[in-house]
């Protein structure tokens, strides 16, 4: 009965006005099923990974990870997990673009494929081409058990989202992210990370869904601002080195049900072209976490405001943002480094969500749009 | 006498209202030039790469490419020709993130700058920071012999693409290109390219300034095409493989001189997202060249045509595209497939030039940008 009545839960809105919104405050709760049973105090419990992962992880010394869409986002995201935690380096591929090129394998490579519904076409078709290469193995990320994908791949680690139902993928995202960040800690212990430093990042890790409830805690700050965009035809969203992959990420949903021409640039590309299509008309968001690139990334920002452009800055409180004329601030609460991607994903889910109630779409069933991409 | 004439030459627009025409038409003679002295009947003659060159490449095995913009693409075109020709996997990183990261050097990695100018702030750090990295090597692809670049580099491989003086870059894209396919066949002869294949891809090669000339006699279709795009404020670039660049350099130029929203997507993405964006004032321009993602790409124009959005695709004339009214063309010679990235690339500087010449914009100096970028 326990079960049926959870089962219930999960497909109904409740107070919410659309599943995306209700998926969005779900977040806290799912990060914690995806970090349950996976962590102690200290460590990441790789048993969780299944009994094969052993074997195949203690001959990884690089990852190749391939997907679509939402997820490929994720997997841009873990190339700096990867670097910065395991001094791995990664490579990351848009699966309809991996399948059909001549893919030379080095020696110790892992195999990542990311997915929701772990049906997506063409992610399952690179899986496939895949198991035909010298990959020491082959691992899913995805939200359902009982998926092709997962049936398919030498050993899988769930993310524990719960069912998913707005087309806009949310939960599922940074779940996946949870996921990925584990399997860095597991080949980082293989690679030089040692107990204190992994005990640091679990130490991060058990506060995420406590950083995550902060975050949902801008919401009206953030609906406020949305009446901005509501007569708007184009954004641009700016990020630097793992906050890029964020803005592409907030780009993408903000395309896909406000139907908002978002793109998303690396902050220091922006000189060498899009800051030509900068004018009064193009609202410029931009991901600020205080972090090492915060400086260079002013700069970029002056050169917005110089521009005439108008700037929307989600950032770190301690990051020396002044509400002035010039910026419109969301803030957040310091945030460890290494938790960053997701953290800054939640406001830019938010504010497609509001800005999408605005302009009147279907928020959960935006046009030209299906849920699972299962055919190519 | 003769030199000063031709440098006088070089800076003025002649017949051509503005220097970037005049470049675009320029690419036949700057590409014979490009390849002069390098290759032979049959070989590209190694030497210009220098006499350091041998005992680097010689211990070559892959590629890490770093650049920015423009030369960013280039980067990202021959990462498919290292996987063909060479089997040899390559990085391709945009320069304003490589320098922050923390770079894992696997053995065996061959450095590759590309910058126009040579003086390009981000690239010329990514250097400097490289310098201290266990690369076998760095190697710059570059236009200016005098530059930072050239100077800093173990060795370099100039483009002789003459002064460029328009913002966006046309005729020193093409030149590295050229530049870039020579290196990877360089780098193949280690890795197993017969001497028949060499050949054949020589062959090809000295086809190229006449096929390029050919491009360039579709510029009054082109121009009539371009009426459409006078009173449009977004469009989509699509391409697969190797024409995702291609797609994305299009997408850039019709950025920067037109001021028009332009986006590329990999076209086996548009149903994760970017669908929802098109409709009757979306126009889609697609590249399609006859390879063996052809079928593929058909099957995503499909989409596009289904949701009443407006179709322009660049096609092999051979590729079975038929005028409808669905589509319109602009038919290309049938191009050998290493160098369709080369030429698929000419329509579409011509298609930004002349849509920016109809929105009345400063061609060759697009407000907000500079021809270098000496700062980050």
């Amino acid at each position: 009965i326990t079960r049926i009545k959870s089962e219930i839960d999960e497909i109904e809105k409740g107070e919410f006005g659309h599943f995306m919104l209700k998926e969005i405050y779900e977040q806290p709760r799912v990060i914690k099923n995806t970090l349950s049973g996976r962590i102690s105090d200290r460590h990441v419990l790789e048993e969780a990974f299944g009994v094969k992962s052993k074997a195949i992880f203690d001959q990884v010394d690089n990852v190749q990870i391939v997907a679509c869409g939402t997820s490929f986002h994720a997997g841009l995201i873990t190339k700096y997990w990867l670097e910065n935690i395991a001094k791995m380096p990664c490579q990351v591929d848009i699966a309809s673009d991996y399948r059909y090129r001549n893919i030379i394998v080095r020696p110790g490579t892992l195999f990542v494929t990311i997915s929701q519904s772990g049906e997506t076409a063409d992610t399952l078709a690179a899986l496939r081409y895949a198991q035909e290469l010298p990959y020491v193995g082959r691992l899913a990320i995805c939200n359902v058990a009982t998926s092709s994908l997962v049936r398919e791949s030498d050993f899988s680690l769930l993310t524990m989202a719960g069912r998913e139902i707005g087309v806009a993928s949310t939960k599922a995202f940074t779940t996946q992210l949870v996921a990925l960040l584990l399997m860095s800690l597991v080949l980082g212990r293989r690679n030089g990370l040692d107990e204190e430093s992994e005990a640091a990042y679990i130490r991060d890790l058990h506060q995420l869904p406590d950083i995550v409830d902060k975050a949902l805690a801008q919401d009206q700050a953030i609906q406020r601002l949305s009446i901005q965009f509501a007569d708007k035809h184009h954004a641009l969203f700016l990020g630097r080195g793992p906050q890029y992959p964020v803005a592409k990420e907030g780009a993408l949903k903000l395309k896909e049900i406000s139907y908002i021409h978002a793109e998303a640039y690396p902050a220091g590309e922006l000189k060498h072209g899009p800051l030509a299509l900068v004018d009064d008309k193009m609202p410029v968001i931009a991901v600020a976490p205080n972090d090492e690139l915060l400086g260079k990334l002013k700069g970029n920002l002056a050169e917005v405001s110089a521009r005439g452009g108008k700037l929307f800055v989600i950032a770190d409180e301690s990051a020396g943002f002044d509400d002035e004329v010039d910026y419109q601030l969301v803030r957040l609460p310091p945030v460890p480094e290494v938790l960053a991607p997701i953290v800054y994903t939640i406001p830019l889910q938010l504010l497609s969500y509001h800005v999408a109630i605005l302009k009147g779409t279907d928020v959960d069933h935006p046009r030209n749009l299906a849920k699972s991409v299962t055919v190519e």
